[in-house]
């Protein structure tokens, strides 16, 4: 059975690094994860580069990835990002919504409902351009801020989104909380509104429960899990905790139940080494340092 | 609900450690682990000092938590390890054996038909003496020298143990390869011979799939597992790899899934902090680290 892996090391992964990683160093890294069998990346972040530093390069990163073969996205905060991601040839974008209040407030300073307002009109504008569009929830099974979230707050904000017309919704354990019985219970709860089909998780690994709550969920049925290779990424409200839970975890427990990912674990784990190698940090992934030493 | 944890760092955790930790923190380190709640703990074992000289001192441990509250075990490997652990008025030992013929071989230099006969005479005479007996199984889920290992042969070694007198089975993913499907699938079959109640589950975290698996085993029925304070004991086959799954990510989850532990998570990191820092090695507890942070 087909199970799709989203991978988010080139964005979600590196937006947080400070060095800044030169557009060539992303394009090498982008090229191994594909050459591993990689197909749905997410490449990019069309922010200000004031806010992100590391996303400056949004357009030539697209640039570099138009005659490359696979399903490429890039994450868009607003309409001025939408029309940068539109005149970068972008074929397929993400918009990232909150399900908790005050973390929206904070992170991108507008209420839950404004920011769907906003994120509406974004769909809008690029359905007509034809594109693919993925909507994250954030804190669905937890906020810094405010704790426990209640699932019908998390179910409303899928819900806005896939009726907006978002062909994914991928759920995210933004602080790494959550456990199987939780995530199970919000999947029950979103799964009532958005078909099992449309959705995605994204786990956190921050108290170690993803890969035990990302098998709790593939029970359920989602099909389509996010990851990040070598787990790159940090959780800026854990220092020294680990964020993104690692592909080469999350590729390995798949095909162990079964699962077909197209991934050759010895690339995905040479595309992990290559570049925390470059970025001087230790490779996060438990099966790369276990594999290396075979 | 009530579940079981055994907590092994004080033998499994610390026997691999270089640097002789002295009996008096060995005693505090187990004084930590009680009082954040645990109670059983395998503290020690009676083997030969210059196999394992980390374990010289069972008999100052035993002698050290003779009046302490809790159950406490010693492995015990041959006869003579058995003599000595009832000098020390040790009340509770464990057997290991392995399902893997050619690990049988290597680790402990006798086929694993022979080994079972040893460990017949030990428990025989150890039931004479009312201990309780745990048997380990070790590669449950494979071997490094031979890969994957038959059901049958595990359910073989652990059905021999068990109606040999042993009180409880513990399952050991040795290398750490399992993933929760194959779990399962041990499991289904060992529980053919052994009540679940009596089976116990000791995951190695090297591939990051121990909690994935616990919680797999835990969905079967499962109510004893096998965890180690601060992820300490590494795997001798995986150099820089995470050998015992930490106790704290243990909690975390089980708490969440709705089991009460009766562990105070605070102090099990305490005592995570305390022994780690005394042996100026990291924290591999996730748990540890993000709530460090707070």
């Amino acid at each position: 059975m087909n199970i799709k892996i989203v991978e988010v090391g080139p964005r979600d992964g590196l937006q947080n690094e400070k060095i800044f990683v030169p557009t060539e160093q992303k394009l090498a890294f982008i090229d191994k994860l594909l050459a591993a069998g990689l197909k749905h990346i997410e490449v990019t972040s069309f922010v200000s580069p004031k806010w992100v530093p590391q996303m400056a390069d949004h357009h030539e990163v697209m640039a570099g990835i138009q005659n490359k073969l696979g399903y490429f996205s890039a994450l868009v905060p607003n309409i001025k990002g939408l029309e940068n991601a539109l005149a970068a040839s972008t074929k397929s974008i993400a918009v990232f919504a909150a399900a908790s209040e005050t973390f929206s407030q904070k992170n991108i300073n507008q209420s839950i409902d404004q920011s769907l307002a906003q994120f509406k009109e974004i769909i809008t504008q690029a359905k007509l351009s034809n594109l693919s569009i993925r909507g994250y929830v954030s804190c669905v099974l937890g906020c810094p801020y405010e704790g426990d979230i209640a699932l019908k707050e998390v179910e409303k904000v899928a819900r806005e989104l896939f009726n907006a017309g978002c062909n994914e919704i991928s759920l995210g354990d933004t602080i790494g909380v959550g456990t199987p019985k939780k995530a199970v219970a919000m999947l029950n709860a979103v799964a009532q509104s958005v078909p099992i089909e449309n959705l995605a998780v994204h786990f956190h690994d921050t108290y170690g429960q993803a890969l035990a709550n990302i098998y709790a969920c593939v029970q359920k049925g989602i099909r389509i899990i996010d990851a990040s290779c070598a787990g790159l990424g940090g959780c800026p409200y854990a220092k020294g905790a680990s964020g993104n839970v690692a592909t080469e975890e999350v590729v390995y427990m798949l095909e162990g139940l079964g699962f077909h990912t197209g991934v050759s674990l010895p690339q995905l784990i040479e595309a992990g080494n290559s570049i925390t190698q470059y970025l001087n940090i230790a490779n996060r992934s438990k099966v790369a340092n276990a594999m290396a030493v075979q």
